[in-house]
């Protein structure tokens, strides 16, 4: 079996979040060194926070939650794109060069190209705790595209899959009534472009609009 | 590809928890029925909430956090051992009989039951809100047999492993001083004893003493 490779961002207290977002924090509970019997701590985040999973009630009020998120589209098959070179918004014929296309799928459906994702030079912003608002974002015509090959998920390498400030937030409500899970957040500074099994595991929130992931990538 | 089953128990306000620890809250934060742009909640969770893993800082001070637990650990073969019939600690002679023991491994190691998930009554009680502090535990013998096999992780039906107010913590320290993951909180109601594929991703919370995760198993 292969490697694992970790591509969740470390939660912290100070790690950056999104503007008008809750600040993350963990806190000491109790404490060994304070005479305590273990060591114990409370964590407080946005359901937003670092890498994460948005449900699509997110931006459509009342439909669904984190509750009915598939698991069958949160495992599987995965490919990592290199759109390191992309400095606007990632659009259609990015994706193309880029690969986006299933090849040889037996299946007739996107086979590992079922769940993208892109990686973009955002994954160096990780470096800095500050919030950077000139982000590279999925593009509207990359997001038609992504309804048009059915993928089961995309996934970003920062806090927005979408640029910052959009009017209409087309791009995430485009991708949430296609059924396409959208997994932001991700870290992909250590991972190379091509075809791996991705595990993402978002906490079961009940009702929750999103919720906080761990999501790891193994070799095949 | 087999099905998946979600062995993760339900986050919300108002569900149980362990005596002492962080009261798990879920709080509204920005909602598109007040005009916002979007939904965004709030999540308030003690590290050792609901379906969770230890890491060996939790009862070892200055050991390894939650930036150690080694995903090879987690991610794997396992084996559901049914123990609904036990009514006291689970001992060793317990786990013997309910098949422990990996077989026919071709790598000489436990093989699926490297991994194990301890099923009991406990997991009825997921469907009371109130703490139970007669919950079934693992006992002091079977912690012992668990660390002389090897195990790579084990998971227990209920909010502690350790049977509620022990004076020693003999059974956590034991597996953590042996670097056996301890996983907490699984629900197995709907799962039937044999061998599965088991992904449990705690949160990656820096220098944790433990934290929430999603876990499920896949059918093989």
């Amino acid at each position: 079996m292969g490697r694992i490779l970790d591509i969740s961002v470390p939660l912290h207290t100070g790690m950056v979040f999104y503007p008008g977002d809750t600040e993350p924090a963990i806190e000491p509970g109790k404490q060994i060194s304070h005479g305590d019997t273990a060591n114990l701590s409370e964590i407080r985040l946005g359901s937003h926070s670092g890498t994460h999973v948005d449900a699509p009630h997110h931006f459509i009020d009342g439909e669904a939650t984190m509750d009915d998120m598939p698991l069958q589209s949160l495992v599987g098959t995965a490919r990592v794109l290199d759109l390191t070179g992309v400095t606007g918004g990632i659009e259609a014929a990015d994706l193309e060069a880029a690969g986006i296309r299933g090849e040889g799928s037996a299946t007739g459906d996107q086979g590992a190209a079922g769940r993208i994702l892109l990686k973009t030079r955002n994954s160096g912003l990780w470096a800095d705790s500050g919030f950077h608002e000139d982000f590279i974002a999925l593009g509207d015509s990359g997001a038609d595209l992504a309804v048009e090959l059915g993928l089961k998920l995309i996934a970003n390498d920062y806090l927005s899959i979408e640029r910052f400030h959009s009017e209409t937030h087309y791009v995430h409500r485009r991708l949430l009534e296609a059924g396409i899970v959208i997994l932001e957040g991700v870290d992909l500074r250590q991972v190379d472009a091509g075809d791996y099994e991705l595990l993402c595991l978002p906490l079961r929130v009940r009702g929750g609009d999103g919720a906080p992931a761990r999501a790891v990538l193994r070799e095949l």
